[in-house]
């Protein structure tokens, strides 16, 4: 006979916490607490496998499931000395759902089952106390009313507000038995009026009512489509909790509290929490009445502490806390109530807490030796680690929000508004705090965004330029906020109704992507010493290496500060733009002829280098993947007509011809356009020149330090072995040239981006070719998912929230597609090469389930933007455990 | 011991034709024709496996090579009574190449090799001619000069000039031996000092070096390039074959000639070829002589037939002619001597033909019981068909070319040059012959390429707009042509340093991609009853079924003239252009409610569905698919400003929210944005038009005939399953509404295009919501290669020719990349679902390549542009056959 009930409490406990998926959370600790001698009063817990059987068998409960629940309920009579529909000494019961995961839109709980028109006066009797019988008979109504019998609660409302408008008093605390006898009266016929039945008299019915709602909001819509969205399939079922009710609200020697074994929001090592006297669970989150703090040191005057009114439940209490931390190793969330001074136990799970709270709590228990440095290390979600490294918003400041676009860098802002780069860095030259507004951003804008202290888009999603090179710089970024609109024309832009211009100020909450107009306060970051502890443990279990993305010596210097061990990516178009050079580089484009090209190139020589230098220094001793150009030439060149004319006078071009050139450069989709290696394979002296550069400074560099750098030169949108083939000859005879003429000689290596599809489909034949491979997998997502992220931001929010996609694929990997192309070419890659390097330098390099999935893959690194080091380092380390590894230091 | 050497002639044949891999062409023919009895001068074949084996080996010869070439060098001598170096009665050979396939770069032929100071005395005295001797000798050195010692041709033509001089004549029919033998010097001399050795004349080492030349040319670089364009392993090697000379040239009866079993051009069953009475094999396709018909009925007056001239020779060669057909099965080319009256067959292969040639050929051949229908369907090249369905150039017209662009859509076309769709139209009203010539080509246009003759224009690939139309509407297209420069303004269009205005003539040819100025002549397509033959024949083999794209009547009703089986793709948003239906649509686009859109979309929906009833008329009894809407929405939007205010007046619209409205939809990447089933998704009001048009229409028919079709309604652009549930739980309500609303019932499908890679590596998934795929490898191409097709006109030309790329990937599906996910898809698929219908709707469903790799597949169906349905037949018969198939009648 198959058991699907599992008694708790009273000395029979059948389940433990391991036996979360068959219990549910909540019953799994019911029955741990009891085990471990905690007071929880007894019950018993209906499994999830009763739930799945229902729905297999056409909602038809297991034969056996009568009986056995006939049973449980007998053990706890016995127990508590009470009886279930006994009109003189009533048992009633608690019934809750408990999933493995909670989990909104399933039923939650109704209280005070068993109470019915006899059993309320035996209750009256037994407690001597005829209001609060009857208070509890209105109250068992109410709940199961609304969630067993789907009637609308403003019905129950209605009632009590027509009884105390009657009585004239205003508050539910001045009505007496009375008064809630009417109310229950009221409510009967409330009921049978909505439902065509009368409010069940029979206690057994209730029970069996309550179960049934639990079970079946299991199936219901709004529960359905939270497991879509988070991946928990049908079949984990939900369990049914039956529990003897305890009361904390028969009088001033009971109460009910809620409270956390540690400080939730900086994780201090205090007791925290809250409790009301006379009170029943719910009233404690309801805010009629104000709760009062649990230990006196706590209590401001006029409060009452528990420690202070209950001095013996209180210490019993936090007996329990240490046994529970001691029990659990992590900190607790409790839930207990007090009756007649005895205290008990109604639920124990680990607490929420907020990203500093989880960093400080990790590091001391692992201190407290509650817990190893493994163990910590996987306590704190990386991604809380953003939290910790920018500005926060001051959640008790006051704002006005007049926006929302895409949380694109985190981190909070406050500036003068400003549309342009150019004025962006005029007025921060002068010391003023500025946000640039755009609608959207491009390389011409990148020294703006330096300037300011925060950016704004209107359009593009999140891994448009905008956000990218925000989150290269550390600086917040709102992306996408799409129902702002940007007039330049006027210098202004219009929200939610209101026009803001040029000079004002507004703030950017780059965590949550809100704008408000004006001046909100802020929260600058604190680096707790617990950080660099956290790191370092992280650091001893991690199997992949993190590097970062970064062009520039602030970005490399920022890099290395959060710990890279290399740099990943270094977009070398990114050093076009610099004003010193973008001329040359117009130059090189306009040129008809190759020897003019040269000519240009030859101009922007001695800055590549200089740049490569000062990156080598900074990095020396740890690699520098460089990659060559890729983004089409026409992104050199300016837009607006009048530019053109500007930029022609500046190169004494004639701007009919710069109007012809830009004309056929320009693409239908430049995504997909003449870009990455087709530029080296059309025009070779490009990477020559660029090819020289990084080689005359790694010379430099090796004959000034005698510790030569590593490059490893990337051919970007290789699609063809062949391409990889003459671009890495052009990089090699440059090499040999430069090492000829230097008379010094650098191990270099030379590898390709696998950012196409096709690139990884016959990833064996390019391998042959490459020293590594580095997944782009920004391009590859907007490859395999036919997505231009500059225009996906119409329709992906809406393809998220319907849960077509379940996230951003451009925020984390879609492992499904671009997984599925990144298994096949590091599977086909190594098959050739064992010893082939692989790592990932798109965005998702820094997002925590990207990295878990790059550690299954096998990949040696990730890189990714220099603020987001630490995430990736946290997060490969947690990977590297999950994986079975970590073991590095054992 | 292995066998390197293979006799043949003189009754020892120890090769045949079947040993092609072993001997190469030449050599297993040499060796089938002796063996057959035809008379062939004895000779021998160095194998491919020595070559194989010499560059395995250090380019080392094979221990026993030396020993069986002297045996079979030693039985010529015997069998024809010479030897090789004596000085009386020297044996000559010729040394020539012979890979399996012909190959260009590769060492061709060497003549009269073992001729010498000496031996050239011999041959005076045992030929009675001493100048036929020197002359030979001089050709002798010249051949293995310029191809074995590599000395530049023209320094050998110097000194036969100079002689020239010297003795104040002109041709070199006028030098006598005595001057010979002083070129011979000259020769001598020159070759010593260029060479730095004297010239061999050691018949032995002149053997070696000649086949060494052979081997050497296997590796030289345009035989590499040549090998890595056509996919020819290194692997497969070159034979040498060496044999006795015989000699054409000396005196006049003797001749040399080389002629075709059937006429090459017409491929009429009549003996084709020429000849010249003493000449040597070079002379006649040298064009110093004229050469002479073979047959008199064929002589021109003044002419000599060789039938006159040489009656036995001729008589024989006839009967050869017979043998060669019957032995062969096809048509011959052969080469022949006539040494003092006797016949020598020095090659015979299969011989090249036109198209209109090889259709009848084949189909002459297998009525005459030579070959069987099979064989014939696979005896014509299907793309050939394209020439014989369109106009042609005529030959031998006068003509003046000013450019040349991508041959995207074949067939001639002449007329007046005009720069606008309207204009296009305008003067094609009044009965003037047009062609269209466009920067590129946009659905706005399509009037205009309709009222064509031709399109011309300057930008875009083998797929662009221009070219998928124009091939849809059979019209020819010359497309991307890039050194043509067109300014709209002052009506002209510049190329080749001229200028042509609208209203002056210019000629396309669709199949080479040239354009001329003025009219070139043209010669109609005459379609023999021979192509219904062979289209019969091909229909009994195929399994593939073959669908046309089409979306108009006339396009549905050239189709089924065709031959196809059905429509594999109607693009509904061609049906949207009509001037009847744009404002409709444009107002739905502008709509800023959903309200609104429904509104502009009902006005639509009576067009869309009498569309639909058009084409399920013709299409009776055949399945239809339609693809509901794919492009994005402003491409329905006109682009210039003077037309957005137009259009806004024209919609009673505010043009300032129309210009807002289009900026709003302007993408970075159209391709990879807000299209496809993301409209469908994010409006769902317009799929749902289209499926009740489609509906309504169905049942319509299905009153009217009794005969309902099958529509198969086609998701486009799926990424998702969930996009595709979505879209299909749309199309399911409404078919459910309309036939209770019409108390009428039809059979449909619903199926997806797998056109995305992320489709394809899901493809199991998504299975199980479709009823069919439809492989859309045009937006498949451009994304596994991240390659817009409107763009790739800048580089994939480069790319092609340095051969990165093989072919145009638009033109023929890259099986490596593109055909992998074809095949994960449909192994995916299948295995979810083993009847799901599978086809193939890109422009590689009338590319026979891409036909092949179908059946490799073993897709259901391709569908093609209409006037490629017989080529898509044939290649599909072809293709079955290839597969061990083509036994549907047996």
């Amino acid at each position: 006979m198959s058991k699907w009930v599992y008694s708790f409490g009273a000395g029979r406990n059948e389940g433990s916490a391991q036996m979360r998926n068959l219990l549910g959370g909540k019953g799994a600790n019911l029955a741990e607490m009891a085990s471990i001698g905690l007071p929880v009063p007894p019950g018993f817990t209906i499994t999830t496998e009763v739930c799945t059987a229902y729905y297999e068998n056409g909602r038809q409960y297991p034969a056996e499931l009568r009986e056995q629940v006939a049973e449980a309920l007998a053990r706890v009579e016995t127990a508590v000395g009470l009886k279930f529909g006994d009109h003189q000494k009533p048992l009633l019961v608690s019934v809750r759902s408990g999933a493995r995961v909670s989990m909104p839109g399933m039923m939650d709980t109704v209280l005070n089952l068993g109470l019915n028109d006899q059993t309320v006066d035996g209750l009256a009797n037994a407690s001597g106390d005829a209001r609060f019988a009857w208070d509890s008979y209105r109250r068992f109504i109410q709940m199961f009313g609304s969630v067993v019998l789907d009637v609308d609660h403003h019905r129950f409302e209605e009632i009590i507000e027509h009884v105390k408008l009657d009585r004239g008093v205003l508050e539910d605390t001045e009505l007496t038995a009375q008064d809630w006898h009417r109310v229950v009266a009221g409510y009967k016929d409330m009921v049978e009026e909505v439902t065509g039945e009368p409010f069940p008299q029979d206690p057994e019915a209730q029970l069996w009512g309550a179960i049934g709602a639990v079970f079946g909001s299991w199936m219901n819509q709004r529960a359905n489509t939270y497991r879509r969205l988070h991946d928990i399939p049908e079949s984990w079922g939900t369990a049914v909790n039956v529990q003897a009710m305890v009361f904390g609200n028969m009088g001033s020697d009971c109460a009910t509290g809620v409270c956390f074994t540690r400080d939730p929001s900086t994780g201090e090592n205090i007791f925290y929490g809250e409790y009301l006297i006379n009170a029943q669970g719910e009233d404690v989150v309801a805010g009629i009445r104000t709760p009062q703090p649990m230990s006196e040191a706590r209590a401001k005057p006029g409060e009452r502490s528990m420690e202070a009114a209950m001095p013996a439940a209180y210490a019993e209490l936090v007996q329990v806390r240490a046994t529970l931390e001691k029990h659990y190793h992590d900190m607790q969330d409790i839930e207990f109530t007090v009756q007649q001074n005895k205290l008990y136990m109604l639920q124990t799970r680990n607490g929420k807490r907020t990203a500093a709270a989880s960093l400080k709590i990790a590091v001391d228990m692992a201190r407290e030796g509650l817990i190893d440095e493994k163990e910590a290390v996987q306590r704190v979600n990386p991604a809380a680690l953003d939290q910790l490294l920018h500005p926060t918003l001051d959640p008790s400041a006051k704002r006005s929000a007049i926006a929302k676009g895409l949380p694109a860098s985190p981190g909070a802002a406050c500036g003068v508004i400003v549309f342009s780069a150019d004025e962006a860095e005029a007025r921060a030259q002068k010391g003023e705090a500025v946000i640039l507004v755009r609608i959207e951003t491009s390389p011409e804008d990148i020294h703006g965004m330096h300037a300011a202290k925060g950016i704004l888009t209107t359009r593009g999603g999140m891994t448009s330029h905008a956000a990218v090179v925000a989150r290269g710089m550390g600086r917040p970024c709102v992306a996408g906020a799409g129902s702002i609109t940007v007039d330049y024309a006027s210098q202004a832009l219009m929200a939610g109704g209101r026009t803001l211009r040029g000079g004002e100020t507004i703030t950017l909450d780059g965590a949550t992507g809100e704008v408000f107009a004006g001046t909100v306060a802020m929260i600058e970051p604190k680096l707790s010493g617990d950080f660099a502890t956290l790191m370092e443990w992280a650091d001893k279990v991690r199997r992949l290496k993190v590097r970062a993305n970064a062009e520039t010596p602030v970005d490399a210097d920022t890099a290395r500060k959060f710990g890279a061990e290399g740099i990943g990516l270094c977009r070398t178009e990114h050093m076009f733009f610099d004003p010193e050079r973008i001329g040359a580089v117009r130059q090189m484009i306009m040129a008809e002829t190759e020897q003019g090209r040269r000519a240009a190139l030859a101009r922007l020589l001695p800055f590549q280098r200089a740049d490569f230098l000062d990156l080598f220094r900074i990095m020396a001793g740890l690699p520098v993947t460089i990659r060559l150009l890729d983004p089409p030439l026409h992104e050199f060149l300016p837009h607006a007509e009048h530019e053109l004319a500007e930029v022609a006078e500046t190169l004494g071009a004639d701007v009919e011809a710069m109007k012809r050139r830009a004309a056929e450069l320009s693409e239908a989709n430049p995504m997909l356009g003449h870009r990455g290696c087709r530029l080296g394979v059309t025009f070779p002296e490009i990477y020559e020149m660029q090819a020289r550069a990084i080689f005359e400074a790694a010379v430099a560099i090796g004959k000034e330090t005698h510790k030569a750098p590593v490059p490893e030169i990337m051919i970007p949108l290789v699609a063809m072995t062949r391409e990889l083939e003459i671009t890495r000859a052009m990089v090699d005879k440059v090499a040999q040239q430069v090492f000829a003429e230097s008379g010094y000689h650098v191990t270099y290596q030379v590898g390709t981006m696998i950012e196409l599809p096709r690139a990884a489909l016959i990833a064996d034949r390019i391998a042959e070719a490459a020293d590594f491979f580095s997944f782009g997998t920004n391009d590859l997502t907007q490859t395999v998912f036919g997505l231009s992220r500059d225009d996906a931001g119409k329709f992906l929010p809406t393809y998220v929230e319907k849960g077509i996609l379940p996230k951003d694929p451009f925020v984390s990997i879609d492992i499904d597609g671009v997984g599925a192309l990144v298994r096949i070419a590091a599977e086909k890659g190594r098959g050739v090469k064992p010893d082939l390097k692989l790592g990932i330098c798109g965005e998702h390099g820094g997002d925590p389930a990207s990295i878990h999935f790059c550690e299954s893959v096998g990949l040696d690194y990730v890189s990714c933007s220099p603020y987001r080091v630490p995430v990736a380092r946290l997060a490969a380390a947690q990977a590297a455990l999950a994986s079975g590894g970590g073991d590095r230091t054992a």
